[in-house]
């Protein structure tokens, strides 16, 4: 059923460790019908994939359902998109997971398209947020972990496995502490909201009558000027600069787009991460990058994994 | 004048701080006619303007040259391959010089193509050497310094102004030492020929009579089993590793082509490369990454810049 760019709807999936999202995106990035339902990240696969068929009925109910052409997936990582499988971390019940085909099977055998949840983000926000005209850029998640994607020469880079632009796990500290994908030194391993609030409490870093210890706790303090909260966010700052400037250096981006929980902190991650990029990223070619807030919000996953199942002509670029 | 696939030659020409190098590359690869001249590079932009177009009369003496369609050059950088320019660190008479202009009126009108030396190395493993058939690699030199380029979804990717891969100035030791560039901590900081001769011999290695101190000396030790020089290449291969895994979370490479003078310690380099490349390089999409040594020798410069400038019908793949 090809999809016709001014009604066409794209059927869009968001898949994480807490919840499955899903709905009914058009061709300027409007939601139009959405579900939402818990993942039961601990149970088995089948349960897991009832979840998502259950998402999908709900859709499926809307009238507007006859005109999805398409389904697009944003699945927690890893994924194999050139297998049509997912594994995600947090999910022990998928492990080399078929997501593809029986996304297929449950929506009339419509043409699927997955996709990590890093690349969703930044289709997203290269369709309709900060990254919007560019041609080359970063995007970044920095909450529990640290994810990301590519833009390069107009589109949306997945990859050949739908992993590309997968900034938490660049190594930046050749002798740092072991990162739990295996690696040492991993960006994910500094600048995600864990190890950022653990480094404060660490140094010295209390929190307040709430006893509230996340990274969000950190940086009211940050904003406050706590030194220590300042410096844990330097620090994380410090980590996502090196990645961003590596990133710069081999595939020459311009923008680099930070959304996600530790991006919350504003000014106490974004006046940091500025000064850091300026000691990392020297080069004639990456000297002029600059570095912005996301811009599509909570809806990203969803609009990014529509961007990527949508062909060009529908206005999204993936 | 369209290039003939079968019979159109390309001219080729190789710029780096010592010499110029110019050359008649044929479809299959094959160098025809060749010149070479010393790089003036102390001397003002226009005496060194004048070696290339010695290089280039003497390529024109050829009854070849009416064969000749393009012009690609592979120029030490940094170059600007959006404004055709380049500002060689090593050529201090050059900066932002106009050298592509310069050669397509050197050259009767000629539509010239430039690349940065490491995207030319790359393109010429791609069509002729190690990374051939592969669609998505990273090939590096290392020598003096550490420059590199890419191959992404079958084509070489030489970014924006020419200078994508440069993974000699990706920062892989958030707190290293200052690199040349500007920033901190750079692969070619920890990497590249001297700073390896340094490490060895502030930690205690000495040279032999002969009184060399070079990498390729350190090699000879490390080879011999001196565990000073062995620990040198290790941390050089550590460094190439972090960056080489870097580029493979952001990019999805499944093979990393390594060459240059350092490179050719052999296994006193690549078993700890390969050693290192198991610890930093850890996801499911990076882990079958493997390190191959460069196949195409002297010439790579020359080959590549042919490359870069042969239309994709003329057997490159660039």
């Amino acid at each position: 059923m090809p999809i016709d760019p001014a009604t066409g709807l794209v059927a869009a999936l968001d898949i994480g460790g807490t919840k499955i999202a899903g709905a009914l995106v058009d061709g300027e990035g409007r939601v139009r019908v959405r579900s939402r339902r818990p993942t039961p990240a601990r149970e088995g696969g089948e349960t897991v994939m009832a979840a998502v068929e259950a998402v999908l009925a709900d859709l499926a109910a809307s009238p507007l359902w006859e005109t999805v052409g398409a389904v697009g997936i944003g699945s927690a990582g890893p994924v194999d998109a050139s297998l049509g499988t997912v594994s995600p971390v947090n999910v022990p019940g998928w492990r080399d997971y078929p997501l593809v085909e029986r996304v297929r099977r449950a929506t009339g055998g419509r043409p699927v398209t997955l996709v990590g949840d890093g690349v969703a983000m930044t289709a997203a926000e290269h369709w309709l947020g900060a990254a919007r005209g560019h041609a080359n850029a970063l995007c970044l998640v920095v909450s529990t972990g640290v994810g990301g994607g590519l833009v390069l020469d107009g589109r949306i880079h997945p990859g050949p496995t739908g992993n590309a632009g997968h900034i938490g796990h660049v190594p930046v500290d050749l002798d740092g502490e072991p990162c739990a994908c295996g690696g040492r030194g991993c960006v994910e391993r500094i600048a995600a909201g864990p190890p950022l609030a653990r480094r404060a409490l660490e140094n010295g870093w209390r929190p307040g009558p709430d006893g509230d210890v996340s990274a969000a706790a950190v940086a009211a303090a940050a904003q406050a000027g706590d030194p220590i909260a300042v410096a844990a966010f330097e620090r994380a700052a410090q980590a996502l600069a090196a990645g961003i400037a590596a990133t710069a250096a081999l595939v020459e981006i311009d923008l680099a787009v930070v959304g996600g929980g530790v991006a919350g902190a504003g000014e106490a991650l974004f006046a940091p991460l500025r000064r850091s990029l300026d000691t990392y990223a020297r080069l004639s070619f990456v000297r002029n990058l600059t570095v912005v807030p996301a811009a599509t919000g909570t809806d990203a996953g969803l609009l990014g994994a529509a961007a990527a199942a949508m062909p060009p002509g529908a206005g999204a670029t993936g």
